[in-house]
């Protein structure tokens, strides 16, 4: 799926592993339908692997997943899910979406500093793992591997591990369930709902599909005239306010505000 | 070239990444002899790169450099070096000695966490980089759009900057100014000589070839009818001493010492 600038890192990171990918398109602020999804599944031979990302940080999109979940079960492919700007902010159902593959970051919803990729994998995908019959191009990212030295009985060396974001990442968790993910999650929805209101308040525009946008991110359009950038180092110079340039094709219309 | 298990695994990355690799030998323990890396450079029609580990951390050989660059150079090869367990314990002259390619880590000689791994490359390496035809296989290591991060004039957005372990970083590297790097250099080998008359002079035999050997890593052999996990574990938890086990083909007879 690709409705924003991660959607089409997926497509080229997937392309550079050598996989055929077919992309279901929609626009940047709008959300992919399952309709068009299903459409694309029906038209293939065999598909591997549906990636959708839930949160697309380029857009400010949240993208519905129960159903492609469904889809992707009804058309034997994996499912996979880039929670890069929800984990922590909006509630992420791995087990009970039917995720296969889920991965996201440390440095947003959960606090935590940037360095570490979280990451689950289902068992369903862990068996497609084990039967390869090929060794995965990555070296560094080779789940096999990976699983040998995580998860095996007899643990097998792979890489020395980061330990202080591990560290970090343990006390930014602790953090979480001390504040209860409930909260945590009403917390980035109450604070996204009052910065929504304060902008449209002020006539602009929101730039994400209503009833599908994210609470952990908000997408402003830029009034026609406005010089963006002049705006946006006003505000960080002069209020401390710091707000995200637009990525990709949004670039010129589009930037996006992080609520604290 | 391989005469460890680090040397081992750039073979499968390389081989990974589609390389065809042409092995250079030598036991685990010795250096790979300038002759023997000719002797193959000259049999093959083209090499595009030789590959040497500097410091092998798995049997505590230091590698010498400066005639396998100059045969890279002789025979048209780029000259990629692991300076994983030497640098900041051991001179490491990139420029000097012709080095395109160098990586190394920030936990070992550095005193950093781990986490990082600091690379560099010559202007012909980049060249190299400039004018591939195909996409590099790997979005993460992609060196062409970390270039366009890191060195562009009109710098492009790639990832999210681990900070916590820059700002670690840069303070072991001030940390190592401040030492200066001779007389960090002039200390491990003060530890590691130390260790290593001590070690002898207890009736025991080091493992690596003599006037090739690490100061940042001492790797000695256990005598027939010791058990070497007892041992380490004694050590450990009576004296808090820890000695790292062997690695790869090494892990019977084999244990390095790190001195600190």
């Amino acid at each position: 799926g690709v409705n924003g600038f991660f959607g089409e890192r997926m497509v080229d990171t997937a392309q550079r592993c050598g996989a055929e990918v077919v992309s279901v398109s929609a626009e940047w602020g709008s959300i992919i339908e399952p309709e068009a999804i299903e459409a694309v599944l029906k038209k293939q031979k065999k598909v591997k692997l549906l990636a959708l990302v839930h949160a697309e940080t380029s857009t400010g999109v949240l993208q519905p997943l129960i159903e492609a979940s469904k889809l992707a079960k009804q058309y034997g492919a994996l499912f996979l899910v880039d929670t890069v700007t929800s984990l922590g902010g909006h509630e992420v159902a791995v087990d009970d979406w039917g995720i296969d593959i889920c991965f996201s970051c440390t440095q947003k919803c959960l606090s935590c500093p940037p360095g570490l990729s979280p990451l689950t994998a289902s068992q369903t995908a862990l068996d497609v793992l084990k039967a390869r019959s090929k060794k995965v191009q990555s070296w560094y990212l080779d789940l096999s591997m990976l699983y040998s030295y995580w998860c095996a009985a007899n643990r097998i060396y792979h890489h020395t591990a980061p330990i202080l974001m591990i560290y970090a990442l343990h006390e930014a968790l602790a953090v979480t369930v001390e504040e209860g993910l409930e909260n945590a999650i009403q917390r980035h929805l109450n604070h996204g709902n009052a910065l929504k209101s304060g902008v449209e308040a002020m006539g602009l525009t929101l730039h994400a599909q209503e009833g599908h946008r994210l609470s952990t991110l908000t997408s402003v359009r830029i009034p026609s005239g406005i010089d963006d950038l002049k705006i946006r180092k006003g505000l960080l110079n002069e209020f401390g306010i710091e707000i995200g340039g637009g990525l990709g094709s949004l670039n010129i219309v589009l930037k996006y505000l992080i609520p604290r």
